[in-house]
């Protein structure tokens, strides 16, 4: 039978340093099936992705993942601990043998030290989160501060860096949930994540938005020399049919309408509202002139900016504290966005012991309405003819590379 | 003691057939203070006003009104009985000796004898209006069922004319609230409500306003012509500081992206959302590329253009039938917009036994809450920097022309 390795993506949008690590982790994992788990329109940092999801997925079956499936809105908009247990969940349910993570760090027994290191000193650790999180902490820097109560040498890795954050988090959930699956890591090629100057041909997806979104209608050379053809190709045509490419700024006045006309109680039941932040987030809203400077207005220290992202997507698609609960119990339906044969061959093989595959938002996926919800605010930006169209991918079989 | 007489309005926007009915108001009235109830920034119609209230209500303080009082959301955006009903508790309590409005009948005697009647024939005229409600007809068209039951001849007045309707209204509410407040009407000398074309000098509210939208920088002479030269110039200025004029399309993808990320048990919740038309608002909202297409697919016998409207105001507002219920059991807080010397010479006279007047916004006015929600949902639409600018004018004292 095949193997598969997993990979944990969001593809915002595919450039050469995702292709290098599909390409690496083919090569490692010797596996000749790559299933990669990617966020669907608002991404894991509290974000709209750059283009939807359909056009993701399709780009990453062409550029050499088997299958994309859809991590659920509710485990994607979290912080990195319910990311990385949403993507195992669905990682396990679908037999891979392998999992393959880029990090800054590239060493996987650096990984398993810390995790052991943190297992065996769970009480210490806790302790510590607990208390530098009441000292108004964030929860990274927390985790920071935690891990180096239990390491005296610097043998740990840094868990500042996001990525190495992000892999030990997967790590933790292979163990939580005894998956079968063997976590590999490669270092990144690409310039650091915050990076935002562009250096070939490994640019960082953040400095090719930035640049995306800072040139009008023809993309800088130096941007179509960082990613495939093809991703400049619907990078291009996505904006061309749809009119823009989705960025906070372009949702600003719908957030800004939608908190200056709910009063504090409604924020309160909204996911991630906590601790009176309703309070700051109406006051703020009626100075901001833009999302930057709401933002701006609305940081602390215990928020960190991404942090404030996530609730900022939670309130533009107002999901609520209790619906997330409820989702949270429920197993993660596998929602398949786009697959190649040897993908689609692989689901075959792999039908038994595996919970029903989800291939469009007919009837009875389970997070239908969710979907549909999800889809309004993030194509509430684009001209009400063409929303209907990008809806209708929904109801689509999913893509055949 | 100076006397007053009062004149409900709205003034979407202020032209000459308004200037007319104010002159032979006063003449006709004897009074030397002229007060209008005014509707806030959306109106009986359930639209929103092109300006907003306080440039509308400084229009009319330099046009002949001697104060301007804010008719608030919940009895304005409401059908004519509670519209009707809101405006006569305010000219009540402000001591007014006279009501003038103006009628498509123009004949006092004519309203008193339909009064009359409905009063005497109570009982058949509340079941023939329960039973046309009931097979389906709209609210005004089952009031004139009831009203051809009970008059044999023809001489009733055409309540299917809105002005009569609301005159009629106004009659009843005073003998309901028992005012000491003298009925007078004029024969409207402008073109009909709903005429299209501009007729000089006297044209509606709707052919100017149509005539407005449709030209981009300057105003028609025909359009000047049928309208003071300050209404011109506001309405100039206001377009050039504010970027637009309020009109329903301009609201039409918020009011889409409320809708469409609202589940059917929120809408449940809003006012005038009844008998399951949630349903039909959420089915037709994937389908609308505007709101005149909405409204279009949304239209049934049962519910008419202006109550589907009333709704989507209160969608965009946020405003639920709890709220409306709780702020119709209270009295109407008495809010000044703007005013002459000789306003406040009446008002100075008539303090005594008269519930607070509120100037602004200011603590401890009782709808400020609600009057920022409104102001939010009526204001989103000009860019946020002139929101900011915009919305201050609630808590400056009122115009005084």
């Amino acid at each position: 039978m095949m193997q598969a390795c997993g990979v944990i993506v969001e593809y915002n949008p595919f450039h050469n340093g995702h292709k290098y690590h599909l390409e690496k982790a083919r090569s490692l994992s010797k596996a000749s099936c790559m299933i990669a788990v990617m966020s669907g329109n608002f991404l894991q940092r509290g974000e709209p992705a750059i283009i939807d999801k359909y056009h993701r997925a399709k780009l990453a079956t062409e550029q050499g993942c088997d299958i994309v499936i859809e991590l659920p809105y509710y485990y994607a908009v979290q912080h990195s601990e319910l990311f990385a247990m949403g993507a195992i969940k669905i990682l396990k349910e679908l037999g891979v043998h392998s999992l393959c993570f880029g990090s800054e760090s590239g060493e996987i027994d650096a990984f398993h030290q810390t995790i052991d290191a943190i297992e065996k000193n769970q009480f210490i650790y806790q302790e510590s989160l607990k208390n530098a999180i009441k000292k108004g902490n964030s929860y990274p820097k927390s985790h920071q501060i935690a891990l180096n109560r239990i390491f005296t040498s610097d043998t740990s890795i840094d868990i500042g860096q996001p990525n190495n954050m992000l892999g030990l988090q997967y790590i933790k959930q292979i163990h939580n949930l005894n998956a079968n699956i063997k976590p590999l890591t490669i270092k990144r090629a690409q310039s650091n994540y915050h990076d935002e100057t562009i250096s070939l041909p490994f640019a960082s997806a953040t400095s090719i938005r930035r640049s995306l979104l800072h040139t009008d209608n023809h993309f800088l050379q130096e941007i179509q020399d960082s990613m495939p053809k093809m991703t400049s190709k619907t990078l291009e045509m996505y904006k061309k049919q749809y009119g823009c490419f989705h960025t906070w700024e372009a949702y600003f006045k719908l957030l800004q309408y939608n908190v200056l006309t709910s009063n504090e109680s409604v924020l309160r039941t909204i996911h991630g509202v906590n601790e009176g932040i309703e309070h700051r987030i109406i006051r703020t809203a009626k100075d901001a002139t833009s999302f930057q400077t709401w933002m701006q207005l609305l940081k602390t220290k215990r928020y960190t900016w991404t942090s404030l992202q996530r609730i900022f997507t939670h309130i533009l698609t107002k999901t609520t504290k209790e619906e997330v609960q409820q989702k949270l119990l429920e197993t993660p339906p596998i929602r398949i966005l786009s697959m190649t044969g040897v993908g689609r061959q692989y689901l075959n093989d792999h039908k038994k012991g595996t919970n029903q595959l989800f291939t469009s938002n007919k009837n009875p996926f389970p997070d239908k309405e969710l979907d549909e919800r999800i889809s309004s605010a993030y194509y509430s930006i684009i001209d009400s003819n063409m929303m209907i169209h990008a809806k209708k991918q929904a109801y689509l079989p999913p893509y055949m590379a």
